[in-house]
């Protein structure tokens, strides 16, 4: 099990360094893993000149997974485009072909009171949002900034599918929902856009090959409004990379606890990035404040995915619970009556925990 | 004052119905008001086979302002994609050039409860959206499905957005921003997309014609999260077309009461055309069940922005306020201890009031 650790910007390397403890352990406990470590984003711009460098490239694709912290940070804002943290991210994501983003969206029960909803709304919310990663107006050409025929500026980007693109999306969402509720909602803007009216008809079709699961239709507007209203009708979502951003980070700001929420990248063959769902937080970066449990379930998620370790990502989960059942929090999921610890007690926990 | 009357489909006749009532009470006392009934959507193609038919069309460029219900209903889903009812509402729009879409998304302290989130997180919520209505990936071309060079079927659509289509949108956002708390948050995706960083550009340059307003910049996923999170930050935003559709819907279920929220389209000239922020309902249709209040408060919005007529404007929201403060709910907003009235009640509720 070769591991790329990409600690990447901001408070990046302090989460990371929390998820390795707890890959040491696990490879003491006779877990075959070699790890490797590397540069993404901003920190790969500071050493390489280049968000995605070819020394990184050569050091993921050698790797059977990758751990990312987090990329970005106020310092690059000003940087021209392609040097951008963010791009080393998009260029990891198209060359490694991680096209399936799972993103899940779960509430903790000792977590419930964090959210801004009203607990009988989010209690017990547990969706799982599957985000195609490597398409669509992300990527689509022709895009850009030009002079059009009326001699104005205008500027212009291409959403698009191919319909293998879509077919291979359909099949990890489909799979999915069979090893859970078998209930999908994939969701379009069908009434406006070809693209995602596309979409729909490929999902109807690759449906057929899975009469158990129900399949469901839901505009992209009114799936944010669901999310809202009653986010418990929703169980597995399946959706294209610019709408699934958006929904992702809605569902996800449900639970009130973004620290707690790791993500899964994944390949044809299983192979992914895997890293925590909230993002650099260059505010509180190198004060042990961040949160370490998003980038801690990121490694439960690789075990799963990529290792098929089903064992040991629960052992991992189980340890989180447990720090959490103990009344231990950071700070962005304090509430009164709790113990706060930083994020190296928290390591130091969920360590012990395993 | 000429008046295009649409009532639409499913509960569009009953909610309009109640709203020109409230029209003739403001007709007896003195407001040159003139009405003229057409059709739009479902309604028009069943009398015309098209959504949007030629006499429609000469009704409303005749008017000075729209009175819409709403389009819509399952018995058109089968339709061919030009002749379904939301055709027609993409067809006024542009044919109008109703290029500014205002979405309040307001809380009345009566209905706080309405909502899904907890009363702290949405008391005194009042954000106006503000959405670019005639251009992006709605529009743009080319667009369609087609075979690619690889011999494989693909769909595409292109998001597209002229130095003009912008300037015109941002004068719009900054003006509403200056009558209001002289803060606007624009919102983009301008780390992927070239078109919003475009966008993003010169949202700042006519920024600086308004040095009063405090201008800030949001990723949509992060405006997404953050609605969630923290809805009261915001006060007016303005976004693109897609981003707005998301987000406007999304807002306005924060308020859980969509049946109290009207919503304005605008052209240049301050034609506009005025509609519910929710829609046909047709489960509910001709059933005396549906809540008549935004049809009415969409009335208000046309009294004060096409007509200026902020004193017409302030009576009919008073008379809303009033029923509400009687106690008087439709089913969608009732609450154990108010009046449960149905639709025609509480039109007569709200004309009684005036
Ligand atoms: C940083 C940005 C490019 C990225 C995206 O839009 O995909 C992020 O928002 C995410 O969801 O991982
Ligand atoms: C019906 C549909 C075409 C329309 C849109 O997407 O603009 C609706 O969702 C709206 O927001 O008015």
């Amino acid at each position: 099990m070769k591991i790329a650790v990409l600690p990447g910007d901001g408070i990046g390397p302090e989460i990371v360094t929390q998820a390795c403890r707890v890959l040491d352990v696990l490879k003491t406990d006779g877990l075959p893993v070699e790890t490797e470590m590397g540069v993404l984003g901003g920190a790969a711009y500071d050493r390489h000149g280049d968000p995605y460098p070819e020394a990184t490239r050569q050091l993921v694709h050698a790797a059977d997974a990758v751990l990312l912290g987090a990329v970005g940070g106020p310092q690059y804002d000003k940087l021209e485009r392609p040097l951008r943290p963010e791009r080393g991210l998009l260029a990891i994501r198209k060359d490694l072909g991680l096209f399936a983003n799972l993103r899940p969206a779960l509430l903790y029960p000792e977590l419930a009171s964090a959210s801004t909803l009203k607990p009988e709304v989010v209690a017990g919310l547990d969706i799982m949002i599957v985000r195609e990663l490597t398409g669509d107006i992300y990527f689509g050409q022709p895009r850009g900034i030009s002079i059009n025929e009326l001699g104005e500026r205008e500027a212009y980007n291409t959403m698009r599918y191919s319909e293998s693109e879509v077919r291979r999306i359909a099949h990890v969402a489909f799979d999915i929902a069979m090893k859970r509720s078998r209930r999908l909602c994939s969701v379009d803007k069908a009434n406006v856009l070809e693209t995602t009216e596309f979409w729909k008809e490929i999902m109807i079709d690759v449906g057929r090959e899975y009469p158990e699961v129900e399949l469901s239709h839901m505009y992209v507007d009114n799936a944010a409004m669901q999310l809202v209203r009653n986010p418990k009708q929703f169980d597995v979502m399946v959706t294209g990379n610019i709408f699934g951003d958006i929904l992702s980070d809605e569902a996800s700001m449900l639970t009130g606890s973004i620290g707690m929420l790791p993500s899964a990248s994944l390949d044809e063959n299983n192979k992914g990035l895997y890293e925590p769902s909230h993002g650099s937080a260059p505010d509180i970066a190198g004060r042990d404040l961040a949160n370490p449990l998003a980038t801690i379930l990121s490694l439960a998620m690789m075990l799963r995915y990529t290792f098929n370790r089903d064992d040991a990502a629960l052992r991992v989960e189980g340890a989180v619970k447990k720090v959490l059942a103990a009344g231990l929090r950071t700070a962005d999921i304090y509430q009164p009556g709790c113990e706060k610890v930083g994020c190296a007690a928290m390591g130091d926990a969920v360590v012990a925990a395993l």
